[in-house]
This record gives C-alpha cells, structure tokens and sequence, in this order.
C-alpha cells in the first residue's frame, strides 16, 4: 500500500519549524499499519531534519553552529545572486537533507520519545515550502 | 510486502559499532528479494552511517574529524544540561543521520564490498540504543 | 510494486555529476504512479545529493566550501594508503550521504524545479561507479 500527500507551509524566515504533527496526521490517515513514512522537500535552501524536541536551546543551538560552519557572506563564494545567505542555504541544505523518512508500526510514527520532526529554513526571509509525505507499507 | 524487526544494543560509549551482521539477518529472514532496507536510531545522540569496514584506522579518523567539527565543551552552547557532549552529540547525529537506507538484490544486502553499517554512539558513556529495520519489496 | 535497476557511470576525477536523467528513465521505465524513488551508490568515496541545477557556480562553491571542511593531506589522518585524499573521500561520502531518495508522483520523478540529483566523485581521479535504483510504490 501506499499513501501520499502534499502539504505547503510558510515559514517566516531562517529557523526550524515543527511539522511532527502535519506529519503524524498523514500516517494516521494513511490506515497503514507497518511500514516507513518519507519525507521530501522539493527546495535546495530548505531542509528536514529530526532534533531534540523538548528544550528549545538545542535548537538555537544547532543554528548558531550551522551559521558558524557556513557563514553568511563568505567571500569564498560566487554565487550571491540572491544574496549573502543564498549559498549557504544550499550548503546547509544538502548538509542537513532534503529526504527523511523514519519507520510505522502500530499505525502510528515509530520516532524516538525526543525525536520531532523539523521543516528547517536556511534563507534569512519567508519563504513558500512544499513537502510531500509518502507512506509505504501494510 | 514489509518486514519489520526492532533490536537493542548497549554501547560502551562515544565510537561505531558495527551492526551490518545484525541487518543482514533481518534482511535473510525477510524473505524479500528485491527492494530496500530501512533503518532508524530512535534516539537524537546517536546515528547511523555506511563507512569503509576494513581499515580500523578510517573509523578513527572520521571520530577525530568529527570531534574536531564539533567540539565537546564549545562555549557557544547552551544546551549543557548532560555534560559537554550533550549539545556535540544532537549535532553530530544531525550531520551524519538517524535514517539508513540501501537496496536489497536477490534476497541479501546490496551493499557495497567496502560498507559496513555502524551504529555511531556520540555520548561519550555508554547507553541503551533502539534501532528499527524495515524491509519493503516483493 | 518494486522496480529495481542498476547502472554504472565512469567518473572523471573530483566534481558533481548530473545523473537527473538517468534516474528519471527508470523511473518512467517502472510504471509506477505513486511511490518514492531510492538511489544507493554501493562505494565509500562517492555519494549521492540533490543540488541546485541552474547555476554551476553553485556546484563549484559547493566543492570549494568540501575541499576547505575537509582539506586533502589533512596531517590529522592516519588512513593515507591511497593518498591525500582517501580520508577526506570518506568523510566527505558519510557527511553527503551514499543514499538518496524523492516521490514520485503521476508516474513521475516529483523533484523540486531547481533540484537536480548528481553523484558526487571525492576522488581526485577518475573512478568506475555503480549505482542502484528502486523504485517501490503503486
């Protein structure tokens, strides 16, 4: 069986966004019992990851170390056209991912009791995100 | 069809551990003949990684390389509540993923003569680790 | 329904390879409407990721941001039997990952409109790859 769903978000700018929920609601509808549920972000400045979910520090964080490893502005870079965030959002992009999938068992998302589930924007504006949610499995 | 098989380990703190055995036994008694092999860490301080299973000497490397990323103790976290590898451990597990996917051809593992699987402990103690295996195919 | 095909490419040392079209015959080749489409590249010094397709500075910038986390020759690295950069091939593989995988939507490749999929060489020369497709869905 098999079981798939867009869904499009806004996010206001770099950061990360819980989408565990959105997500939780495809697997419960999906009526699949065992299996995995994939994400997908169809962008090349934006990210999925899985991060601690209890203390909101871990992701401040995750990002300071990011904008360290992958500094706005470098000068090492030539492509700026976008501006001074706009290759590192695709570095950081392909360092964090743009898949992600995790199994289902019971009916309902197998993540680890700290595991949440993140939308992570590397572009310093709002931007329109599209993710789709893919549920294979019995 | 799907076949799902969760296991547990203990590690013996911060290192990888080769689990390739483990998931090949998995994938055997599957019975799948073609089609993927799914793994998941349920946890954010541990991941899972394909490396070089030959040379020791590359796993040692790659630790010291990542210890020299992320450093244990790096004044600019907050999040400190477990120790100095606290906050080291969320982001190593970010940068190398909790999710592990490879093809399974003729019944076995398709991987690659040179992979080996490796459950990766970031925690310099040890702890407890769940990990999730997930066969799709026919 | 699982689809499954392998293909090898020949690299011509160091750089990012587009393989979009590769992957999407086989996907069009499956028949499958609804699914997600996996890659795997069995090696350790090669990896698969979805960039940026528009501009090549982004690929350049990308490789040149590689070659400086994880420099060639780097005298913390004990495993130099195959030269300067057999280590940093390695880490650089395990950071970018040797799996990859997106929906497929209406019997095809559900790609974002800038995301291109390349297999990335960390080798300095040339190398024979293999990589393998699945495609599971309905």
């Amino acid at each position: 069986m098999t079981f798939q769903k867009t869904f499009q978000t806004q996010t206001r700018g770099r950061g990360t966004y819980d989408i565990t929920r959105n997500v939780e609601e495809v697997v419960a509808r999906s009526g699949i019992e065992t299996g995995i549920c994939h994400l997908f972000i169809h962008h090349t400045s934006a990210s999925l990851v899985l991060c601690e979910n209890a203390d909101p520090s871990v992701r401040s964080d995750l990002e300071r170390f990011m904008s360290k490893l992958v500094p706005d502005g470098d000068p090492m870079f030539d492509h700026t056209i976008e501006g001074p965030d706009d290759m590192p959002a695709h570095i950081r992009s392909i360092l964090s991912k743009m898949d992600l999938s995790f199994p289902v068992t019971g009916g309902r998302s197998a993540l680890g009791t700290w595991q949440g589930i993140y939308l992570w924007e590397h572009r310093i504006h709002s931007h329109h995100r599209k993710v789709t949610v893919t549920i294979l499995g019995d």
